[in-house]
Formats: structure tokens, sequence, C-alpha cells
């Protein structure tokens, strides 16, 4: 796999207790898959400095790129561009280009432009501001870590403000096939077809569907012929 | 904070592919927080034996339990049991205990129990079995690290096999505000209320509806009375 990789961070309490399911995750998951990017990792850590300083460095290091989700806004709890900063040794400042964006902003508004928001100006020196079309407050990309907004729709309109501006590898195509049996009876032979196509990926997803047990069996890769070829014998062994 | 931690481990392909969107990460939360166990991190790897074996490692050094999801089934694709007992050094065999379980299963349900069902009962030396009601291939716990399902039904029967061995502190409680106000007029006074009660967590989470900002904010804690407390303090400021 010689795509580039990536991992995303996600940051917020509201997660790990439960109150909030991520939607962010899944949602970049399936923008990396269409580009190229291989996604290997995700992880959500709590609105805790060390944390996230520690998960930015380990992460930041490992893959291509790294993005994160969440604590970027006016609030106690939005830590990140100070944690993100502190993993990849810059400073954070009020930075012109982004206080001028969020004055405009809030005197089109007819809004202070108070102490709180101005919080959001705090960008680490030597970033790069991610556009936000929905509520100004920029992200910033800093060396290979990506900084985003937690809220989905902002999250979602950062993305795609960032992802035509990396460079991606061939798209990571897949095709299923769903297989009402269980997966012990598959095993043996899919595991067989695993092994002769070392150059896909071949994964069994179990279900219980109305008490019967099924599998949806998918072969990802990026060579569309390789994948047929293997689909053909698929169909034939399980169809 | 006294409580327990946990981090939970998901491990599966078809998530970091945008695939398949986790529901175990969010139903696990939701349970640890009842039972007074705080999950301080969550994890996605993919099925790539070094990577499970070194967030095994990580996650169970670092949190009183370590609950991990997926890659416990028969076919080749499932490859947990053996990355756990590596990261905790021990040993992995057919044992007697599973395999028992296991026959039984399949010759009530009159199918072969051949080898990829067999897989099924490869369990680490020393572990304790987790009961599975709805489909009896067990889960297992070794040391501090409970090694789970992923298919989200069997996941839940499983937890809830669990739980009750497990032992937690007080439940954590929240009560949230909804504020229809962008968080830039609020993050003053609600930073300063929250810097007076240092024993509880306050989180604010943003959210935009009809192009209107507004906010959650969400008083987390164990003592119910400085909970409320704080709620009324809260309301006073922004009801």
């Amino acid at each position: 796999m010689t795509n580039p990789t990536a991992a995303i961070l996600v940051i917020g309490d509201e997660i790990l207790s439960g109150r909030t399911r991520d939607s962010n995750l899944h949602y970049l998951a399936g923008e990396l898959t269409r580009v190229g990017i291989t996604l290997c990792e995700a992880r959500i850590v709590a609105d805790v400095h060390e944390k996230i300083v520690a998960a930015v460095r380990a992460l930041s290091a490992s893959h291509t790129h790294l993005f994160t989700s969440g604590g970027i806004g006016p609030t106690h709890d939005d830590i990140t561009a100070d944690a993100v900063a502190e993993a990849m040794s810059a400073r954070v400042s009020h930075r012109p280009d982004a206080m001028a964006l969020l004055q405009a902003h809030y005197d089109r508004a007819g809004l202070p432009f108070n102490e709180a928001r101005q919080r959001m100006a705090r960008i680490p020196d030597g970033a790069t501001l991610i556009d936000n079309p929905v509520s100004t407050a920029p992200g910033f990309t800093l060396g290979n870590v990506h900084v985003m907004a937690g809220v989905p729709n902002i999250f979602q309109a950062m993305v795609a403000s960032l992802l035509p501006r990396l460079v991606g590898g061939p798209p990571l195509l897949s095709q299923s096939l769903r297989v009402d049996r269980g997966e012990g009876e598959i095993a043996g032979p899919f595991g067989a077809l695993a092994a002769e196509f070392p150059d896909l990926s071949m994964g069994s997803y179990p279900f219980l569907q109305n008490g019967a047990h099924g599998a949806n069996l998918v072969i990802r890769g990026t060579d569309p012929a390789r994948i047929d070829e293997a689909m053909l014998r698929l169909t034939r062994l399980f169809g």
C-alpha cells in the first residue's frame, strides 16, 4: 500500500461520556477513501491538555497526515490550538490574518468582537489557515496536522476546503457480497481465496438478522480489474 | 476523579474505510458512565497484528480496564485473540471449556463443528470466558483486557454479561442547559463559573441550527447536590 496514510484525533469529553455520538470520524473515513488516503487509526481523547499533546505527537509522527476534530471554539474547554502548538513546538498568538477575518465577520453581524471570540484567532505561528465558509473562525494546518472544528457541518465544510490541497493516491475501491450463511461455513474457502490475492484486502463482516447468521464479504483494493477477478471467484464460491 | 478508568479499542478495517459506522463505542460509553467507570480514550485500528498488539499494550497499561470490540470470529481476518495474547505474554490454545461450549452449540444446531468454527475456541491461557447468550462463541477477560465481539447485538450482550463483575465508582451524572446564543457571548461567564466549581466538569457543545448559533452547556460530576448548585447558577446566568 503506497497511498499516503492518515490518522484522525477526535477531541471531546462529550463523545467519551456517551452523550454525543461522533459523526466526523465516519464522514472523514469516507472522504479519505474517495481521494486515496488510507485512514489507519482513529483516536478519541478527553479535553485534557497532556493527552492531546501526546496523541498529536504520536499520530503525526507515524502517518502522512493527522486530522483533528473539536476544541477550537471560544470557551474555556477549547484547548486544541495550544495543545497542537506544544506538540509541534510552535508558538501561539492572536494571528493578524485570523483577527482580521473574525473582526470583519462580527462587524457584519453587528456583534462585539470580545475576548472570548478573539480566542478563535489564536493560531500557531507558521500554520496555514483552513477556510470556514460556515462561521468564519478558521481551522489550520501546522506541519502535517490539520486542525478542524467539531461541529459536524463546520467540520465537513473545512474538510471540503482542505482536501483539494492534499495529494492522494488511487482511490480505494471495494465490492461486497452478502452471504446468508454463518461465517463458520465460509471461513475456510474465503481465507484460501484471500491468500491467493495478496494485493487485495478481504474482510468478513458478520451480522445477525431475525436470528439468522450472515456476513458481508468485502474485497478492497486499488486495481478494479483485480477486484472484478476476485469477485467473480467469490461469487462462484458463495453466490 | 477516583473512579476506575477505561479505554476501548475497536478493531476493524470496515470502520476506518467508512463502510460501517461504529456503534459499540457509543454504546459502551453510555454503559460505563452509568456504572461509574470513566472512559478516557478510544482507539480504532485496522486488522493488523502489530497495531493491535501495540494498542493493547499501551491502553491496558494506562487504564484500569481495556475493552476491545471485533475480530474474534472464525474467518482469516479474526486475529484479536492472538494479538491480545501476545500483548499480555500469554499462550493461546483451543481451550477445552470453549471447545465444549461450541461443540454443544453446533451439535444442537446440527451443523459441523469444523476447523473454522473451532478457531473461536482459541482463547489465551488464564483468561476467564465472557458469556455470549446470542451465539455462544465466548469473549474473554485476560488480566484487565476484556475481549468482545464486533457484531453490535453480541457486543451488547457480552457487555451485559461482563459489567456486573467489574467494580465501578459513583455514577457520573450530568445536567445540561440549551442556550440559543453563540458561544462567543457566553464563554466569559461560563468559564468563570467552571473555575468556581473545580470538582465538576463543564463543557460547551456548540451547534448550528437553521443558521443560528447555540450551545448545550453540560455540567458533569458525581455529587448531585453540587451539580444542582452549579445548574442554578448557570440558569441564572443564561436561562
